[in-house]
């Protein structure tokens, strides 16, 4: 038999998670003055203990004990070897993956999503909200909120939340609370239905009014959170790529290749940032974000200042971005529909130590089939897009015939996301939704006045 | 931190199942002439290898490496310690549970639809069929087939159909086809159809739609298979039962109570047949199947020779039966409307090895969202029937102060049946659905004529 799935035992898990920002330099977030944001400014969206590691420069950071023992529900996930695709491929590269599928919301999002329920329950916060695009995220912070008996509401992007009603049933089993964004709840929903009351919503609009109902509970027991794009969302993720790291230890191999979808970047910085610090050392690793051709942040939008959100409640961030009030098209991959990208992921390809990727929705489904019928699993839509560039170099590596060891990210299994493999399965999916540059530039007017980030390097 | 995840290597996997009819007694199945049934008479059903299986009294019964090769996709599966659930429940009972939802199927089904498919192809077959009552057998069956080459046709309990419309989808992915029993595909569907256009369906007419397409394709190359009820279904899901003991030593614990939910009977027979083993040999060991009130194949319906199926074309069983022709209420549980019981595990209940429970589906769901809220994943709705088995027992042993080791069988996860937490968590579920002794009578009417089985003990 062959070994197919590499275990680490849990006492094998790691007990810190890396901090990118100990080895790469970034352009500070500005705040409405134009000055770089204080600790002081967030505190009233975020706990202090999540600001400061949101800032922090300390290369590895403690995982607390309390949330190593929620991680041991699911972690340490499993590696595996994709035999079945490198057969069904007749490839001589060696395929692995990180199983971040098995966890009981199905994706890598619990992985944040536990210890900001933790750092929020620690700091006296009742209640926290956030936004939802596919659902991955929204189902992880209701799971993650249930163990630490804190309050979640979350507001769903409109045209998944219609898509997914399942989803909403998902969170309430974990005592979560679901409403379709826009809502009526806030004013950055309100004037969202407004201006379009067909609106199948955005990422960016969500966030807005996740953040105005936190700031706006008088009882100073709410904060918000953000399930990706931040610093600590990503710091959290690197459990992956850390457990990855002893994984490939214990087969004697080191990756040549790494591979995870992008949309706001934590699943592809979760397994890729301690990697990224071999290659900044001088590793020889090729290292690409994945994102859809509908939606293409670091393939096709500059590097500026813009908001995460639409109603431009956040602060400046030093990102790629489409716009803050970019309207995704609708593409069957809700958490990859977001107008920005993490800073420090934006900062990695400006830096060109990660090289971004795009596909369209049509090859990632059927990249997403093959792994199907080949793996097992039914991967999430966002891991398609992994999946189609996975697919990519292992018959590139048989055309050059070269053994290259390649790794990605199953970021999330696609049980409730099947919907969108009935079209593609039935022929009714779009191969992909075009873009003209034109759009794109149009949309970028809201950034035009801005600064302009510095171009900094990282490389020693 | 706990150590609440434990594993075993994929080099400590079983290599053998272990067969219960080495060491039970067990009365024939009986043909159509009333003599018992001859393997030739059930070759144009299933290929002769599985047959051979099927009447063996071999204790160990190794697994093929081919099987070990797709088994190695998701087992072992890890047994985990639930010390969220003690927490909650305040008792002093150690609780553990196999994971069977981590399965990319999401339950235990494909222990045994991966050897079926396996054992199909070798003997030559190109075409499986096969009933689906909630649908994790047919999506487990799908999933299997595409391993092996071998096409999937499966017919799906309409009521389920309906209520699950991503089932469909979920096998589509792995390349089955499956269509809503009663169908106008045979004369079993036809008949079905006539008499009630609105039937909701049952497993029984399922089975006789899912014979009839087998034995009736003339080219020979098309067998049925069944995913639970029969000797060796039992005999490949022990690979459960297998490991929990591998994992029990490892920890230093012996169970004294063993609980798994009951429909047909695999999920529960696959945990507790290793245990039964060791209780014929003396040790105190008590071990509940746990089946809906609704649905008291075990609990109320007697010990007589019935058909498998509506339209009477399997042989007589011995088991427990209400009757080939009974309707299950539409208890939001279809794993478990089945109007048979396994054989073997109605043999064991009959000799008082094991003792059967039943509960309200009000009280299994509560259950299931208690263990959703404390061990994360939200299980399957047949599963939730054994989760109130052990929340009662758990709560027996605070209320005696003892420290018993309860062992349970998480058979599978919910994600696709939402639809039912949706009702339950809004408060539309049933408590439970009455069926009077009267209408259990008259369902009997169908086996009343049947010879009787025999009264055998198989007790050392």
């Amino acid at each position: 038999m062959k070994k197919r799935q590499i275990f680490l035992n849990q006492d094998e898990m790691p007990r810190q998670w890396y901090n990118i920002l100990s080895d790469i330099k970034m352009n500070p977030p500005l705040g409405p003055n134009g000055n770089p944001v204080t600790p002081e400014q967030l505190a009233p969206v975020f706990p202090m203990n999540l600001i400061e590691q949101e800032v922090s420069t300390e290369r590895w950071i403690d995982i607390p004990e309390e949330v190593l023992d929620v991680y041991s529900i699911w972690r340490p996930a499993p590696m595996v070897r994709a035999y079945n695709l490198e057969k069904a491929l007749g490839t001589p590269a060696r395929i692995y993956f990180k199983n971040e599928s098995i966890s009981p919301p199905g994706s890598h999002k619990p992985n944040t999503a536990v210890p900001q329920a933790y750092y929020n329950k620690v700091f006296g916060i009742e209640k926290m909200t956030t936004e939802t695009g596919a659902g991955q995220w929204g189902s992880a912070l209701s799971f993650a909120c249930s163990h630490f008996g804190v309050e979640c509401k979350v507001f769903m992007v409109r045209i998944s939340f219609d898509q997914k009603p399942y989803r909403k049933t998902m969170m309430a089993a974990w005592g979560g609370n679901c409403v379709p964004s826009p809502s009526m709840d806030t004013r950055a929903g309100r004037e969202a239905l407004e201006k379009d009351p067909n609106t199948p919503g955005t990422l960016g609009i969500a966030i807005s009014e996740a953040i105005e109902a936190a700031v706006g509970d008088e009882s100073g027991k709410t904060r918000y959170s953000l399930g990706s794009v931040l610093n600590h969302v990503m710091l959290h993720q690197t459990v992956i790529g850390l457990e990855a790291r002893k994984q490939m230890e214990k087969v004697g191999e080191y990756p040549d290749i790494i591979i995870g979808c992008a949309g706001g970047g934590s699943n592809f910085a979760g397994l890729a940032f301690p990697f990224v610090l071999d290659k900044i050392n001088g590793k020889d690793i090729a290292i690409y974000p994945v994102e859809p051709a509908g939606c293409p942040t670091l393939t096709r939008a500059p590097f500026v200042y813009d908001h995460g959100d639409t109603a431009r409640y956040t602060p400046l961030l030093p990102m790629h971005s489409l716009g803050h009030a970019f309207v995704p098209p609708p593409i069957h991959s809700g958490g990859l529909r977001y107008h920005g990208m993490a800073p420090t992921v934006s900062q990695l390809v400006n830096e060109g130590i990660c090289e971004p990727r795009s596909v369209t929705q049509g090859k990632a489904y059927a990249a997403g089939v093959l792994l199907a019928r080949t793996e097992g699993i039914i991967p999430a839509p966002e891991t398609n897009h992994a999946l189609a560039a996975v697919v990519e170099e292992a018959v590139r590596a048989r055309e050059e015939g070269k053994e290259k060891v390649i790794l990605f990210n199953w970021s999330g299994h696609g049980l409730l996301d099947l919907g969108a493999y009935e079209a593609y399965l039935s022929g009714n999916l779009k191969e992909d939704i075009d873009l003209p540059d034109t759009l794109l530039t149009e949309a970028g007017e809201v950034y035009a006045g801005n600064p302009k980030p510095g171009k900094l390097s990282s490389r020693r």
